[in-house]
């Protein structure tokens, strides 16, 4: 899928930073994944830390990197390969880019997690043209594809799901507004409604869907995420038309406890008009790493400048 | 602005029909202005008798009618021309343009009435390639423009923002859902909660304004119709990165009583991001006029065809 080359590819989420290694588009045994944030590391030490690893790696393996793609959660401006704003990171107009270019002395492709994401998702879905993508993890953003282009925005800021505000006064959202999506529907959302709404002890978001029917609490958390989830879908197809919305990221492992309630209330709110079919990722939990991997691949140099990655 | 010929033009809305002349792309003296509903007619009536009129006044002036455009507010597939359904005029699944085309011997071309008008606003915009054009009448729409692209969507039913729901449980919209923007921030919409709020007689929305910081009734009123706006407006931006949402439709009269606290309540919740300019139509209350004119002459005869047209 990716072009040839040796790539150390990124997902960086919230809660975990996933990397691994793909040579010619296939993945190499040897990935690596880290907690974004412990006692002694910032996000961005944990994502040098992950790299140098991979580098490492690739090298123990006779592989020489050719390239680094990675994506990002928050407001990235492709391009210039600046992260403008990732409140779950904590970080804002960070060149990210051209800070792991100096420290690996690789090119770097930088993207919004889930417009890297989508490339792997059209890669497994041929002749997908006009959907849209939604990644919940830890938060949640979305790509937009329409006519088979991944619409980026004026800025390259567009997709950022997570943030329209679904419940006029609702809960309060790190990024300073009220009643955004991700509070209600993320996994860090949902974890912290439980909890809050007097939920026992859950780590995250897929053990108070283990408590669903057993336990009120869950049960309403729940539900609100779903009603959340439905608003948003409502309306990214008015304004859209998509043919698709296909969820991804960690809460999309929920399957069936996520889709039934979500489509039977999304076909309910879109009754004037035909709504779109809600599906599951195709690329999985992993379709973030693949999309960086093809991102990283579409940036990296051309493989007649790189004998050494032995590309044929 | 338009390929030459003599096009009829219709700008459908839910209050009034407004239909003109346009012969090599200027307007020609002779528009003619009906109320879209009334007692002996139907929507569709007064379509028909508002084209017989304008094609009347043409052969008048000695002009050959080339080619019809209309703007309709509703669900739209331009490409079948086919109105799938417009909440405000009743129409469902009419197939307009076959209709129009067998009645009048002419080609038709129907759109969604704000991507008719967003043509208008890219014609008197030149270089405008990111913008969401909302106008707000008795309904509101929305045409999103990415890259010079007018996106129509995976049906052609991009751009329903009226039915976007911005107050989950809020006002009842005939389209079924509850809480959508249409119910609290069209003109329609205003002048209804005004009224059912105890508010004194209004005729619409124009008068509702004209009361503010007099009457609280029609300040709160207002104030929840900005509100709504802001929440639409945020949400859009969000999603999509446009540099400018324009706003259109005999609401945007009101200038500075709506686009200043509009502004402000969009600042202070995309705080997190650079906001869009928030700006006026340029092509004013013209502009779906002159977007249908536009849709026609695209598919209006090539003139060479046409030698009567007179075109050069």
């Amino acid at each position: 899928m990716a072009r040839p080359g040796v790539v150390l590819a990124l997902d960086i989420g919230g809660t975990t930073i996933k990397g691994s290694i793909f040579a010619d588009g296939r993945e190499v045994a040897g990935g690596h994944t880290a907690p974004t944030f412990s006692v002694s590391s910032r996000a961005l030490d944990t994502v040098l830390a992950v790299l140098a690893k991979l580098a490492e790696t690739a090298r123990g393996l006779g592989l020489q990197p050719t390239a680094i793609g990675v994506g990002v959660p928050g407001l990235v401006d492709a391009r210039r390969g600046v992260v403008v704003y990732a409140a779950n990171l904590q970080w804002a107009h960070l060149p990210l880019a051209q800070l792991l270019e100096t420290r690996f002395a690789l090119p770097v492709s930088i993207d919004h997690d889930a417009r890297a994401a989508a490339r792997a998702e059209m890669a497994l879905r041929s002749g997908a043209g006009d959907f849209v993508f939604v990644p919940i993890g830890t938060g949640i953003s979305a790509a937009v594809v329409l006519g088979g282009q991944i619409i980026g925005g004026a800025r390259g800021q567009a997709g950022e799901l997570g943030h329209i505000p679904v419940v006029p006064g609702g809960e309060a959202c790190p990024c300073g507004q009220f009643g955004c999506l991700e509070a209600y529907a993320s996994g860090k959302g949902i974890r912290a409604r439980y909890l809050a709404a007097g939920g026992r002890r859950a780590r995250n978001a897929a053990e108070v869907a283990g408590l669903l029917g057993m336990d009120p609490v869950a049960d309403r958390v729940w539900s609100d995420a779903v009603g959340a989830l439905s608003t948003a879908v409502t309306t990214l197809t008015a304004l859209l038309d998509p043919t698709d919305v296909i969820l991804g990221g960690g809460l999309s492992a929920a399957g069936p406890l996520l889709l039934g309630p979500l489509r039977a209330t999304v076909d309910d709110m879109l009754g004037w008009r035909e709504p779109p079919t809600l599906a599951l990722s195709r690329a999985g939990p992993r379709a973030g790493l693949l999309g960086a991997a093809l991102l990283g691949a579409a940036s990296g140099n051309p493989p007649e400048l790189n004998p050494s990655t032995g590309a044929q």
